[in-house]
C-alpha cells in the first residue's frame, strides 16, 4: 500500500441507489480488494445500498472494483477512512499487522476493526496495542475460491458459509453482536472462538490441505515432467485444485501459525512413512483407509449436501 | 470368487435387443462386477446390442446386475466362461491374478484376455505362462469414480477418458486393434505404453494422490475428533475426495506397485519436510508453491476443459 498524495485520490462514484435495509455500518473502510476484500465489497453495495464502501488498494485493482461497481469511495491513500464506522483489513496476514499499527495515524474518531486473515492469535496481540477509540474484533470469513484476486470476487462468497471471530476476552459484547449482523447480512453463519482454538484447527482443516496439495502437484509434475497429466481424471484434479493459490499468501499464513502447521506436517509425515513401510503388508494401508473412510463420511454428513 | 455346482447358475435373460454395429467381440466374459465391470458391461450392452455378456461375481451382485439390465448370462462358476471371445479380468488386483492362473481350466479355445487392473507389471509378467489359445493384453481403463461397485457403475464411465494397453513385445498386433476398437467402442480414447511405463506413471498420477489423500483425512479427522468439519469448504472436501476409497482394493494396487510408489511418497514426503523446516522464512514455500501454480496450470491446460 504506497502512500500518495491527495490529489491522487481518485473520483467519487455514486451510481444510482435504492433504498434498502439500515446498514449495520453506515461507512465501510476496506484495506484490500483482493479476492475477500472485493467480495465484501460487492456483498455489502448489494446488502445495503445506502451504506458507503470506501476502499484502498493499488491503483490498478481500485480501477477494476470501480469497473465492477464494488466500492464507492477509491484511493491509494489511507487518508481516507478518516470517518469510517468499520476498517476491515483484508491485505495478506503480514501486510494486515502494518496496517493495524498505522490505522491510529488515519482513523480519529471511534471505529470497530476487523480483519480477515486466515490466522488470528499475531493479529489479535497486536490490536492490544491500540488506543481505546478503536476496538479490534479478529475476523476470519471461511468463503474461498482456488483463484484470488479482485477478479474473481462476487457477492455471494459468503453464503452460508463461516465466519469465525475471535474477540478478546475483553471485547465489548455489543460489537461483536454488530459485526455478526454484519456477516450474517451478507449471508454468512458467524461463530465465535478464541484465537487459538481458530489457529490449531484452521492448521487441520486448511493451512495442512494447502500445504499438501501444492506439495503434492509439485512431486507429480516434476516427476512426471508434465507427460500423462493429459492422462489424469478427476481424483488427481481435485486433490491438487489448491495448488494454484499463490505463494505470497501462503507464506505469510504459514509463518504466522507455524507453530501450530509443524504438528499437522509432521503428523502427516508420520501417516505416509507408516504406508509407505506397510505398503506390501495392507495393515497400515487398512488402518489408515478405514479411519479417512469414516472421516470423509462424517465430513459429507456436516454438509447441508 | 467361489467355485459351485452348475445346478447354482443363474438364468439367462434375454431383453428386447435393437440391432446395432457389429460386435467387436461376440461374447464377452466379465470376471467381477464391480464399478468398473459393471460399467463395461453396462457400456458394451448399450454399444452393441447383439452381443452377449457373460458375467461372473457373487450371486448378489449379479441379482444387482441383472436388475440394471447389465448382463446375459450371470453365473458365480467361471465355468459359463467356456465360449467367450474375450476375457476381462475386473475384479481386484490380487484376485485377478489368481484368476488369470485359472483360465485355461475354462477356456479350451482361443481367446482375447485383458484385464482392468490399477497396476500392469505383475499381471503381463503372470500372463507369460498362460497356454498359446490365450493371448493376453494388459489393460487399464481410467474412468473411475469416488465409490466403487455395481450400484455405481455406468455406461458412460468411460466416455473421453483414457484405456490404456500394455501389450507384452510379442503381443500380436490385430489382438492390441481389436482392443483399441473394443475400448473405442465404449467411448475411451485407447492407447498403449509398456507395463513399466504404466506402473511408474501411474504411482505418480493416481497411488500418490490416492494414497495422500486417505492419509489426510486419517490425520486431520484424528487430529479434530471431527469437530470443525462443518466448518470446511471445498477446499478439504476435493482434497480429501478420494477418501472414501475402500481399502481393500488399495492394499493391493499397493502392494503389486510398491517399488514404484515408495520413491513416489519419499518425494513427497522430502518435499512436506522442507515446507516444515521453512515455514517461517517463506523460501520453502515460493519455490513449492510456484513450481505447483505451473503444473496445475499445464495440468488444466491437457483437459479439453
Amino acid at each position: 500500500m504506497r502512500l500518495v498524495d491527495d490529489s491522487r485520490r481518485l473520483p467519487v462514484i455514486q451510481p444510482d441507489r435504492q433504498p434498502g435495509p439500515p446498514p449495520v455500518f453506515e461507512k465501510i473502510g476496506l484495506l484490500g480488494l483482493g479476492l475477500i476484500g472485493g467480495s465484501i465489497a460487492l456483498a455489502a453495495r448489494q446488502r445495503w445500498p445506502s451504506g458507503l464502501v470506501v476502499a484502498v488498494d493499488r491503483k490498478d485493482v481500485l480501477e477494476k472494483a470501480m469497473v465492477r461497481h464494488a466500492i464507492d469511495v477509491a484511493a491509494d491513500d489511507p487518508v481516507v477512512l478518516a470517518d469510517v464506522d468499520l476498517v476491515i483489513l483484508a491485505a495478506p496476514v503480514r501486510q494486515n499487522l502494518e496496517l493495524l499499527a498505522r490505522l491510529p495515524d488515519y482513523l480519529d474518531k471511534a471505529a470497530v476493526v476487523t480483519d480477515t486473515g486466515s490466522t488470528k492469535r499475531e493479529i489479535v496481540d497486536a490490536a492490544r496495542h491500540l488506543p481505546a477509540r478503536l476496538t479490534f474484533v479478529g475476523g476470519h470469513p471461511l468463503g474461498g475460491a482456488a483463484r484470488g484476486g479482485i477478479d474473481h470476487a462476487r457477492a455471494d462468497l459468503f453464503a452460508g458459509r463461516p465466519w469465525l471471530f475471535t474477540p478478546a476476552s475483553d471485547a465489548p459484547g455489543p460489537t461483536v453482536e454488530r459485526l455478526f449482523a454484519f456477516a450474517d447480512g451478507l449471508g454468512a453463519a458467524p461463530r465465535v472462538m478464541t484465537a487459538d482454538e481458530h489457529d490449531r484447527l484452521l492448521a487441520y482443516i486448511s493451512h495442512l490441505p494447502q500445504l499438501v496439495s501444492s506439495a503434492l502437484m509439485h512431486v507429480v509434475g516434476e516427476a512426471t515432467h508434465g507427460e500423462g497429466l493429459a492422462l489424469t481424471g478427476r481424483g488427481l484434479q481435485d486433490v491438487t485444485r489448491l495448488a494454484s493459490s499463490p505463494a505470497e499468501i501462503w507464506s505469510d499464513v504459514s509463518a504466522s501459525n507455524a507453530d501450530q502447521i509443524v504438528p499437522a506436517l509432521d503428523a502427516l509425515i508420520g501417516v505416509l512413512g507408516r504406508l509407505r513401510d506397510g505398503l506390501g503388508s495392507g495393515g497400515a494401508i487398512e488402518r489408515v483407509f478405514e479411519s479417512a473412510n469414516h472421516w470423509r463420511d462424517e465430513l459429507l454428513k456436516s454438509k447441508p449436501s
